[in-house]
């Protein structure tokens, strides 16, 4: 038997065994997202970081890193661009390693370390990410990357995605995923009309970055699978 | 503009200032059901507590205490009764007070304390809450006490009913209360039955306890509101 665990807030992470499982991490809006649409584009790696100043001391490393950062929606002073997908292009990041400031997204990643691997979804990877999983027979854990900590329902939405692919395999869910797919059943006829109601979604309109969401909406526009190789995200070779 | 949350699961608590709060701590099998109806049945008080050697305490105070100990569905060696709701019925509890051991519920209310006032719900009790509720103009948190300090279905479906009678008074719902009251729409036409899909109810059946999750789903049996006096759960004098 194995399991098909959600894990809907990183504050809840402890009460899993981490390193049982493979794990999923997913920040839909934007991190998760630009770094799948990044790997596709031919990034050579994905580094994320908490920290403004943390991504900053890239540059003292002497490679030729790129460098993300934003806060408040703008594109911090002295940085290459921000955390939109539309950053995220061939044309930007191909053959570059890219270093993205990321709170919620980071967060759960360094919580997950100790998994047997740890790779990245989005709407973006859906299907190319589940018929992987598929193959791997072993126990999955969605992590959400929440808000702060908490909740919130567009990570719990794709996690729900997720399981609506993976369910007809005979994995156990635990309640979590349970709730996770009856509220993509809800919302999966319209993401956008159903996510527009979140406070989330609020809080992004507010930021002007309504064509980002859109954007990381996408389902299935990429193929790219990025795994943790130690701090670095890569395209995982199938 | 009042707030209207849900907290998932007691490990999130602190992601709120609990003070703001009215707080609505909820742990549907069984320990909120059997309290509402055992205030309702005149229980002079109900004095919940973690464990069970904190339970036989009490009969070395020398007060007139009935004891309420179970493990694995049975009830200890040495107690009066479990924590099955009919255990809590007038010829038994009506003017006493009840120690309570319950791990779940216990830990939620602990968490909750600082609120500006702790009350009691579950099915029996619904509307008769919720209407207090709509009374008071005060924030309000429903506290899911879960399952081992994760998320479960039937606390957060509860909370879904109470989002679904105060929403059209005009409060703002945090994600975890737009997802309750979502999963709610899915299940309140037959709520026993979304229920047996949970973790929890294949759990509890093999328990032997059906019959009590079947009086735990029932809507409005009850009208007394349990509320927090120092350690103690008095009716609300209303």
């Amino acid at each position: 038997m194995t399991n098909l665990d959600v894990c809907l807030s990183p504050a809840l992470i402890q009460l899993y065994n981490v390193e049982d499982y493979i794990v999923v991490v997913i920040d839909i809006f934007r991190a998760t997202s630009s770094i799948c649409y990044g790997i596709e584009n031919g990034a050579e790696a994905i580094i994320p970081v908490s920290e403004v100043e943390e991504c900053a001391a890239y540059r003292e490393k002497g490679f030729n890193y790129l460098l993300a950062a934003e806060r408040n929606g703008e594109v911090v002073d002295g940085f290459d661009f921000g955390n939109s997908p539309f950053s995220y292009t061939a044309e930007k990041v191909a053959g570059k390693t890219v270093v993205l400031t990321t709170t919620n997204g980071t967060h759960a990643l360094h919580l997950s370390r100790s998994a047997k691997e740890v790779v990245i979804g989005s709407f973006l990877n859906l299907t190319s990410l589940c018929n992987w999983l598929k193959q791997q027979n072993q126990h999955i854990l969605l992590v959400c990357a929440g808000w702060k900590n908490n909740f919130n329902l567009e990570d719990t939405l794709f996690a729900g995605a997720v399981v609506e692919q993976l369910k007809a395999d005979g994995y156990v869910l635990d309640d979590p995923a349970i709730a996770a797919n009856d509220l993509y059943q809800l919302g999966k006829d319209d993401i956008s009309q159903y996510l527009s109601k979140t406070s989330h979604g609020e809080r992004l309109k507010k930021l002007g970055i309504e064509k980002d969401i859109a954007f990381c909406m996408q389902i299935d526009l990429t193929t790219a699978i990025p795994i943790l190789e130690g701090e670095k995200l890569v395209k995982l070779s199938q």
